[in-house]
């Protein structure tokens, strides 16, 4: 299970480089692949659709047990709503003599380098919640909303809206909104550390009106985050 | 502000390693400096003891003013309880024209180091908690604790006692267990991914018997976290 951070080669850690180069096999989602295709030549590669997780993990599980070195590819940190556990609960179901050895090999997470871009909004005690209600129901997540709204958590908000899925979003702004000011500090990243990279920074009362996607991180700031000249910062409580 | 991930080099981003290279004076902990003493050499250093993070960033902050190329190194990721934060208040309060470019590179953090050593339990939303209360109030501390556990959360507990700070943990203990089940996974990890590395794997009803220290971090699983081998695991929800 290898992290290969936001995008760019160059967040990618020297030990996940190196477990990618030792890897006889790479499995993960094609986009990913795509992202490191200058270390796949001479590998087998196991690439697929959005929708496979458990096929292209149960693959990954069966070429360990044929003996591969197999390294199984997510962006930012596979153990951040990545693979990791997908793996560890499919390799659990063989019997530890047959089981191959896993391994987590972390990396810079979405929410680290979304933060990173807006400058230094997770200073101080975080909150991290998917609003995506495919494997969790909607009440589980909008009660976590609300509660890490009533402990001014900064709250990082991943999978905000999908094609399908828009209202969400909507729901948390007016849950958050019932405990902190509508001038609190929101920023909005997509495609971190990628070509295509781009922050908007709003507030709790407007940032529903701007683009958000699949693609998007959103970070609402806590009581104390502010705004200065486009930096996003959440004060750590020094006296300066 | 550059993230040298949890300890070892190997955990490091090409990023953050040619940001040190290129650098003409680097900063930080004396303890994350010798963890990067190859890169040191031909370089002016500015290490410092544990409680004078203000005077640290302003010195890095002047070296810049006075057209140093500076690396404020960080371990973990500098955005997550890290300088970036301190860092950019005081770049802040230099005009505009005068102020030096300020750029965070994320590195991998000890959050996520601990998840990739004890298994994969951070693959459901989950809550970081730092119960340091130097600079916020034990009562907001509480509150948030308070509000993860109600929201069942996995929660990740930075700085969770030090020589002279040890009934919060306890205390933390006593409220998650008024929503968790005494069974409910902890895991423990000192010094992730570092020569002395070491994990524990206990219960909620137990896990302050533990040794925990300053360098401990503590991952309290959610209501579905489980434990199998010596793995702690917490599901996503796929029907497997």
């Amino acid at each position: 299970m290898v992290g290969i951070g936001p995008g760019s080669l160059e967040d990618m850690s020297l030990r996940a480089h190196q477990t990618i180069s030792q890897a006889d096999t790479i499995v993960g989602y094609d986009t990913y692949i795509e992202l490191i295709d200058e270390l796949l030549p001479g590998k087998a590669v196991i690439g697929t659709g959005m929708m496979q997780e458990i096929d292209r993990c149960q693959a990954a599980v069966d070429e360990a047990i044929a003996g591969k070195n197999v390294a199984v590819i997510s962006s930012g940190d596979p153990g951040i709503y990545g693979m990791a556990g997908l793996v560890w609960e499919l390799a659990m179901k063989q019997p530890a003599a047959t089981r191959p050895e896993v391994v987590v090999v972390p990396g810079i997470s979405a929410v680290g380098a979304s933060a990173a871009i807006l400058g230094a909004p997770l200073m101080h005690d975080f909150a991290v919640i998917s609003l995506s209600d495919l494997l969790t129901p909607w009440e589980v997540i909008k009660k976590r909303a609300e509660m890490a709204a009533a402990g001014d958590f900064v709250m990082a908000i991943y999978n905000p809206k999908s094609t399908k899925r828009v209202s969400q979003i909507e729901e948390v702004r007016e849950i958050v909104l019932r405990y902190r000011d509508g001038k609190t500090p929101v920023g909005i990243v997509q495609h971190a550390s990628r070509k295509k990279e781009n922050k908007v920074i709003s507030d709790l009362t407007n940032f529903t009106q701007e683009h958000i996607d699949m693609f998007s991180l959103v970070v609402i700031g806590n009581s104390q985050t502010y705004v200065q000249d486009g930096v996003m910062i959440t004060p750590r409580g020094y006296r300066l």
